[in-house]
């Protein structure tokens, strides 16, 4: 029998047995990225922009030639010529010459300084008149100025969002390194399972962790594969056991409340590679099994939901994420409780909330219930943690609370 | 011309120019429910549980009946049959017997009461000690303590969260009702650009604007069809625009900085239907533009990545949310800035930040730049606000900081 561990002492037992996938890195075109993990650095391999380019409405000029004008003696400067938008400017700017320019053209060489078109006059001669002296590399981005070759634009391990897509694109990398997406087996056990489309029968209930569990991992980007339900019957499990292993990266099986499936998640655990842990010092979620087939993680989840729920997302998600070289950040937001919560039992205690703005102040009102109740999770908002060693916290305390709506 | 408008009176005019759209409602499969918008409050039609419950193993019996006993004394109860897991229980328990129940298991009629196994003996002759007396209500999950008809178990307008997936699963509600994703067109306008999987020419840039958007509106649940690049010529704009607007719920067009193509775009918003403003009080995004076709809104996004970022996350994502009856919720976390921040143009202000945990306090780095670096964004976790009323922020001043990392 394996002691309780702590959840810290899970979190570190998970880095330690488990590497980042060696084999993980896919490419994938730039228009499917976002929300993938980025498994390399992606350095630069060209100046952004690549020419000088003005940021104004205008006329590039020397700067000097501006020196000392203003509205009543105006620099006077010949329009050498007109560049349009998405032209190159492959030429040098004759010095005392002028030319036009839109915002985000190109500016010649020779020219360091672009000037506003509101503190110029086209006197319609072919000379263009400047009242207000320039300074050199006003309103002008230079060659690199925004990303030059070798630059690390993004690291390994994000979870690439819509505005790194954006800088991605900028930068010209069209197909992106990314981690693929772990398949995940899903397998629930019980005798009183039916599947949720099913009318339960005398003293069944649906099976709601085998969808929860499907959508939980899709939406942290993963390939959930689900293998249904399998009666508490420890030779059937074993073989759905080793099928899921065989043909994913890491098998969760929740529910087997019954003794005899206990036993048997572990033996066949035992039979396949190590059992790591039994029971965690958590509330809920205590009864969780994990162990390592051959680099494969194997995770017992309890039956009931809401611990299969804290389970996944407190270690297994975690767990998932480095195997794909994923970046875990997570923030929580400060909110007041809005009833005092006791917890002596000497496990960190998790417990869901729904939050509720209200004169600038966030409030965390906690939902109780019985033990396995799922209307605990539905209409949540966030979750907070009681610490094992503290007893309890009163009315109006500011806590943490970490937000798991629309997710 | 329109006067700037404030981003609040950009967000009350969206309340007031756009409503859920009617036909909005789609039945989904609770498989693919998972980040979809609730359409309708969802009522449960059944109990959960249907049937009254044993929350622990051991034996159901009359709390009565164990009433004064202890170890010493036990109170010895025939045992009357042995319900299994997923077995109804439709018989009424003989008063003064006991019947075995496992976790979950089903308690008959008559049965007030569940004793742990721990504190009952099986003296192998048909008879059971109870050692501890037990109270009525105990160790039970009663029929319907979960849900019962009629209750409403997630409100409509929800964004669903796997937690509200496995709510579903547990009453039995295979279909869903959620919003339609919303097809919004994307057209980017500018004769500098150039598809990002090409190399820009002299003059040229890469179109970052239309894959970043895409990526936006597909982590907010909309389907995007890009309409590529327009060149800077206004019949060309307009035939693409009206093509768009008869295809799509919505259109972005963004660049087109020319003064010809802004007019082009403004003309064709109110041949099609009503300007509603052109130009908002913030930077970056100052020159945006909003229309009303037919109830179809037209946003035109400044060309800056930037500020076509801002201006879709503020204002044009939760006018979308709007048309699908979605409820926004924003959090955002506390932050302490790490460098002074000025501010005095009389436009709310906006930066990107990158967030750093150090001691348990979240440092919000703002990430400085020049207009329209691209690298402004890239990394970003999240952005801040300074208001349009005030002047700067000093260091170390704690700000909300809304993530907007990994989405």
């Amino acid at each position: 029998m394996l002691h309780l561990k702590t959840p810290d002492e899970v979190l570190a037992l998970i880095q330690t047995e488990f590497a980042p996938l060696s084999d993980r890195m896919e490419p994938v075109p730039l228009e499917d990225a976002i929300g993938r993990v980025l498994a390399e650095d992606i350095r630069a391999t060209e100046y952004v922009p690549d020419f000088n380019r003005s940021t104004v409405d205008g006329y590039a000029v020397q700067a000097k030639d501006t020196f000392g004008c203003s509205e009543s003696i105006p620099a006077i400067l010949p329009l050498d010529r007109e560049i349009r938008m998405g032209e190159g400017a492959d030429f040098i700017l004759p010095e005392g010459t002028c030319c036009a320019v839109p915002t985000g053209g190109a500016i010649p060489q020779g020219a360091d300084c672009a000037v506003m078109l509101e503190y110029t006059e086209d006197y319609g001669d072919g000379s263009i008149g400047i009242t207000k002296a320039g300074a050199p590399g006003q309103n002008m981005i230079f060659r690199g100025d925004d990303v030059h070759p070798g630059k690390v634009v993004l690291n390994a391990g994000r979870l690439l969002s819509a505005q790194d897509i954006g800088a991605l694109a900028a930068i010209g990398c069209s197909t992106v390194p990314v981690a693929r997406k772990l398949t995940v087996g899903i397998i629930s056990t019980g005798d009183e399972l039916v599947p949720h489309q099913e009318s339960p029968g005398p003293g069944q209930v649906r099976d709601v962790n085998s969808v929860m569990l499907c959508a939980m991992l899709k939406a942290f980007g993963l390939n959930p594969v689900n293998y249904g339900i399998v009666l508490d019957n420890a030779p059937l499990l074993e073989q759905t056991m080793r099928q899921a292993v065989s043909e994913c990266d890491a098998v969760l099986i929740s529910g087997g409340s019954s003794v005899g499936v206990k036993d048997a998640t572990c033996r066949t655990i035992e039979s396949m590679g190590t059992l790591l842990l039994h029971g965690i010092a958590i509330k809920p979620g205590k009864p969780t099994i994990m162990g390592n087939a051959g680099g494969k993680p194997l995770i017992g989840l309890p039956g009931h939901p809401v611990a299969a729920y804290f389970i996944t997302r407190l270690f297994a998600l975690p767990l998932f994420g480095r195997m794909m070289g994923r970046t875990m950040t997570q923030y929580t937001i400060s909110a007041e409780l809005t009833e005092s919560m006791g917890a002596n039992h000497g496990r960190a205690q998790y417990s869901c909330c729904r939050l509720e703005q209200r004169n600038g102040r966030v409030l965390a009102n906690p939902i109780r219930s019985k033990s396995g109740l799922i209307t605990t999770l539905a209409d949540a908002d966030g979750y907070f943690c009681i610490e094992r060693d503290c007893e309890g916290l009163p009315k109006g305390a500011i806590i943490p609370v970490t937000i798991c709506a629309g997710e």
